[in-house]
């Protein structure tokens, strides 16, 4: 039985209990990533007096960790999608969205979101953000180049292909690398800073909500400098805190599935504190059982030519999914090996370009010895290699889907990596539940009643994106800036209200 | 965006805003099921005064809808697994119960639950519930005869019958046909009446929990006669209100995979208001994604000769599972059809014996023709069915590890049932998840500090059964009444100290 620490975010402080307010603001935002700096900047050009209180000794959170690549759409295009030669309609974003999220779908956030996401990149333009008329035509996970746009998602992969037109909706900032993460949070930052009614504290850890008899949130406790303040709040508290990778106990209670990822991505403030902040007020925490987990197995492109197997020789998925949906299909297997089948030249493409770590299982001159070298029941690969070099002559995955372009058949010598989590592939994984919220940022109690006072976003809410089986890449930072922009015009109002 | 309601469970009342107490208890039990009535009598054997209130005109809630097996054994077994033949140790018991919760187990519930089993089924008996010392060696799902023992979940199938030895651990009550739920109730409700410091409100709504200025539960509001009372209860307030299936709004909110299901199982005030009123005090809701869904394919145990396919003609698991268990695996394969292949002797058993409602998909002479009828892939199912009727001549199930005394070479003419949920078959459901509680049945918050004077018991709260995968009749019931009874104890107790 554990035993309750004095000021802990699980334990609200009431105000009738603070003596003395040593700090008063009218927008108190807990997190100073993504989220939490477009939150501090609407609200501050709403006129507000802001004060970010940040746990680390810089701005960045986990936006500065990322490729910072934007996922925007819809409305007919962004300039960037237009000049690309991209017409994108806000309904095909809207069901491809949809679709992502699947069941627990927010339909009314993913449409907000869908019809302003043109708006919101013409915002990010108008903050000082670059980005490059032009399109990478390549199957990446990140772009490496300094254009402005590419596929980060299942767009062009069956099923989602059958529900909406595809179109790539991945924005990439202007520069070379994989760099985007810095140079947005320090586009960001100097936007903070530039604003005099804005007011960073650094090393500053919020401890706990402040809330009155009325059960409405009017501040929070933080800690500088060895010492514990009360800060009032009077438009209210915009927890932007990140989500909770960071935390095993937490992610082994909610997030099961995630155990068994290898790598934690986040910053080491992804401990959930915020949402157990909110879950204090009474805030409601849905989706917590799911997060992005994935196998990484491309770059290079051509390891989308491979197969993926199970230990029973069967091929489980169109193998030109983006790679977070072929980590959440490895993990519905019942199966102690999941293997990638290549042949030899693309073996070698796979030793010069990859970073999935993958060892390899077997080798085989013929497809009967790497079946017997990997242990599978006699006949399982001959069978689905035969299947699928036939359809791959033929020009159509009649099982799973995948599109003509990734079709060519496997020749032995084969080779067979392993990708099961645990055996050295890299799988890194995030957390995607938190606080329900109204698309305002507005937090929500179990019913859906507003807790006045009290807004989330980022990871710290659960936002647009639901789903490893849907992630795109774009969908964190893209939700992030968006939901902290709308929070932060949401929390200014109320004060002025 | 939601309005308040004046008094709803996501937002407690506060004692200074109590003028009046219109009923004093020490133990204040909401909802008169299993988990309830058990806790009321062990509170009321303790010495504490006792108030149930109940939302229905009469106890029951969904034990008395159940067939209430009760899942027992370990400590050497209990009576009637002696009885019957079997020993069963405590640690083959926790052993399986740990992998059937697998990730999210909470050890220290599932150990406290096998090590005090042997005891339970003695305080059942020694209430007045009967069992026969008698087994039933039938693959079933419920018990149709008065014998006291049959087995009821995974323990024979693979992956389990390589984790613990198995045993038969349901425990039916000693009554013929499926009445055992009825039976129970019956049985509890009359201890309850002849208790005298118990007292039952029927027709009484709980409508939120009142907490004091430390944020101890000191009571609830219930609404009676069309007139709201503030119930003080010294001791605490033991939440027993059942899980969140008949609330379809949590249940697209929290639990997405069980929108699959076609019929809620359960009593109607499974609408997650026991589950609420814990949030709204801070308790933390965990495992809220998970529940049961099932396709109940057998009896007659005769289906488990066939093989269960999806729209690749693939097999995907060794079919001497618990219904359960395909049902949870049946959710997972990215297919549009899921098929039960049966021979037509095996169709003719279906036929006669079966609730499934799975509608004929097709037929053939050959499996040739049955692949074509039912579109699969050609040679699809002609290569499963040669593999594994291979494997049924050998005797053993290379593939899914399905027992040897279920192997039996399928030959055409072949029948295939429509197992896909939505298409006819009968899809089971109901909620796993709730409170996180000690063992105790003490309420805790996320970061797991106990909430003074919250208990919560049965599917209010998340119990020893985690996970649809590893579920086996007899955990609810067995949960139900165990938690109840260490709720009661822990209520009372804390009233005298």
């Amino acid at each position: 039985m554990a035993v309750a620490s004095k000021t802990n975010p699980s334990q609200p402080r009431h105000a009738r209990d603070v003596a003395h307010w040593d700090l008063e603001t009218d927008v108190a935002i807990v997190g100073f990533g993504g989220a939490g700096g477009c939150a501090a900047i609407e609200a501050a050009d709403a006129g507000a007096q802001v004060t970010i209180f940040e746990l680390a000794s810089a701005s960045g959170g986990s936006t500065a960790m990322s490729s910072a690549e934007i996922y925007m759409g819809g409305n007919g295009g962004t300039r960037v999608q237009k000049a690309s030669g991209f017409e994108d309609s806000t309904e095909d974003m809207f069901q491809f969205m949809m679709a992502c999220a699947g069941p627990q779908a927010d339909e009314a956030k993913i449409r907000n979101y869908c019809e302003r996401s043109a708006e919101h990149f013409d915002w990010l333009v108008s903050i000082g953000v670059p980005f490059k008329d032009s399109f990478l035509d390549e199957r990446a996970i990140m772009c490496l180049t300094d254009d402005g746009l590419l596929y980060t998602g299942n767009e062009k992969a069956y099923p989602f292909n059958t529900v909406a037109k595809p179109c790539p909706r991945g924005h990439n900032l202007y520069v070379e690398g994989d760099h985007g993460g810095p140079l947005f949070m320090k586009i960001v930052t100097e936007n903070v800073e530039k604003r005099d009614n804005i007011e960073v504290h650094y090393e500053a850890r919020a401890l706990t909500l402040i809330v009155d008899d009325s059960d409405e949130v009017v501040g929070l406790v933080v800690r500088e400098n060895q010492q514990e303040l009360n800060v009032r709040a009077r438009g209210g508290v915009i927890l932007c805190a990140g989500g909770f990778v960071m935390n095993r106990e937490m992610v082994a209670k909610h997030a099961p599935k995630l155990t068994r990822g290898t790598e934690a991505i986040g910053n080491p403030g992804d401990t959930g504190s915020g949402i157990q902040m909110g879950i204090s007020v009474g805030g409601a925490a849905i989706n917590m059982h799911e997060g992005f987990i994935s196998l990484p197995f491309y770059p290079p492109a051509s390891m989308t030519y491979g197969i993926a197997i199970n230990d029973k020789g069967q091929r489980f998925i169109n193998e030109d999914v983006y790679h977070g949906r072929l980590g959440d299909f490895v993990l519905r297997q019942q199966s102690d090996r999941i293997y990638l089948i290549l042949t030899v030249e693309q073996y070698a493409d796979y030793e010069t370009a990859s970073y999935l770590g993958a060892p390899v299982a077997g080798t085989g001159e013929t497809v009967e010895e790497l079946e017997e070298e990997l242990g599978l029941r006699r006949g399982s690969l001959v069978h689905t290699l035969a299947t699928y070099n036939e359809d791959c002559l033929a020009g159509e995955d009649t099982q799973y889907h995948k599109s003509a372009k990734w079709l060519q058949p496997l020749e032995a010598p084969l080779v067979a990596l392993d990708l099961t989590p645990g055996r050295g592939a890299f799988v890194p994984h995030f957390t995607l539940g938190g606080l329900d919220t109204l698309p305002t940022g507005e937090v929500v109690n179990e019913q859906r009643d507003v807790i006045p006072g009290l807004y989330a976003a980022g990871r710290t809410a659960c936002g647009v994106v639901r789903r490893a089986e849907g992630y795109a890449s774009g969908m964190s930072v893209g939700d992030a800036t968006f939901s902290g922009r709308l929070a932060g015009q949401q929390a200014a109002a109320r004060r002025q209200g």
